[in-house]
């Protein structure tokens, strides 16, 4: 049995296996035993689309919302594309007890390690980079899943609504990436972000108006249309996609409903921000 | 701007958006629009099968590997089942920086709110439930996603490998499923849990080599010999079963490979305990 101890020590024990392992990267790249490239056209080889994902915490009620980015990385995964994710290196807002759906004081009150970032790496599993590195001309995309992170970490809105401020480095790489004619996809209550810094784009939260509890944030259209983007109503299994600016947007957890219903629309968020990525 | 200033505030602001709202249930359960009967025949309905997910954190190298969890909670939706999710009410082991791969002394010093079953609410957005109240009587099959809080928090296996000790209600549940014939469905490192405590038992954690990287945990195979439990080498995008035990697992990232391998791998896992549980 001590030889299995060592063995289990070398693989699982506390400190050296948590490393980040070369693999990693393999991994969120699609892994070695299949290229992005081979994976996404064998006969036709091309680059594979070359996509940033912006996190905001790991957690839907004070950072990402962890199913909508799981599924926009599985989708990303099975269409070959070559990942990078990124999180800013500030503070989170505050830290909600998810058990009681309040602020939880006590853990609220250590800051210093409740940065965005780290949080956001329990998504990444371990390889991320800070916001502040990500350039348009390093990547084809930029995809923004939702979580009140992107609310309360990315923006202000969940305290100022319409006249939020937004993080200068998504400002700055809404900006960046609209302005090359690159796609943008955002999902959940993310597309404020792109109507707050954009303005004149097209949008969807979902629907505008509750019906029973089923779109509970369903005011958020009525925000963005006061700043002066256009709300298109859309459901949670379809993406909107705002032709002439690349802003693709789905509802997702907008929408109180089941989870393959989200990981569907987040897929169709994917497929059309990749598609217009080919362009 | 002032009403809209209100009505954002009254959906998106700090305190009352983030009470567990009633519909959360519904949103577990597969959404008011599609009750999971409908959803899994509609044709001939039968109950919906009732699915047990046990959690141990929130994040892959302390808690629960969330994309996992995610993964398991889209099949299970997908396929109608009525899921309930659990988690122990304890601290975690430690906490790991993610970013570092390293322990995080700062936050772990601050213990009390550290515990497993916030960090897995997370996973659970908000609906979760003390596993202590888990009962095999009241559920049709029990799932353990992997994540090194399966070896941490849920047993000791991390530092004690094959003698490790399992938390005495996982241990409870996985001998109450067994007993009452209900299939167990496992991944990653989860299967550990089974061999520890159901001993002569059937799984897989992958292959039984590194093959340059690719399953960098592949000594994990032998602790399972050790145990008295059968290792049966099994592809990323499988699972196995064991028939007799209804013990059905699957690598997921034990193997060193992309999102979509994974997503489909826990497919595959979750639709054989559902054909398992219907029997």
């Amino acid at each position: 049995m001590a030889a299995i101890r060592a063995l289990v020590a070398s693989r699982l024990a506390v400190t050296p296996a948590f490393a980040p392992r070369p693999g990693l990267r393999a991994l969120l790249l699609g892994g070695p035993a299949q290229s992005p490239r081979a994976a996404l056209h064998a006969s036709a080889p091309r680059p594979a689309a070359r996509v940033a994902v912006v996190l905001s915490g790991c957690g839907v009620y004070d950072g990402t919302e962890l199913h909508e980015a799981s599924s926009i990385l599985v989708h990303l995964s099975r269409a070959g594309a070559e990942v990078q994710i990124f999180a800013p290196d500030i503070p989170q807002m505050h830290v909600i007890d998810h058990t009681k759906g309040q602020p939880s004081e006590g853990e609220t009150r250590y800051g210093p390690l409740l940065v965005v970032l780290e949080r956001s790496a329990r998504i990444a599993r371990g390889n991320i980079t800070d916001l502040a590195k990500l350039s348009a001309a390093n990547h084809d995309a930029a995809v923004f899943p939702g979580g009140f992170g992107a609310a309360k970490n990315l923006s202000t809105f969940a305290v100022d609504g319409g006249d939020c401020r937004v993080n200068k480095d998504v400002e700055r790489v809404l900006k960046e990436f609209h302005q090359a004619g690159k796609p943008i996809g955002l999902c959940c209550i993310a597309p404020v972000l792109a109507a707050k810094v954009l303005r004149s784009v097209e949008v969807t939260v979902g629907h505008e108006q509750e019906e029973g509890g089923r779109w509970p944030h369903a005011g958020t259209a009525q925000v963005i249309k006061a700043l002066g983007a256009k709300h298109c109503v859309t459901g949670v299994t379809e993406a909107h996609v705002d032709q002439k600016n690349k802003v693709v947007t789905t509802p997702a957890f907008m929408c109180d409903t089941a989870f393959h219903h989200i990981h569907d629309g987040v897929g169709a968020m994917v497929s059309k921000v990749l598609e217009l990525a080919s362009k």
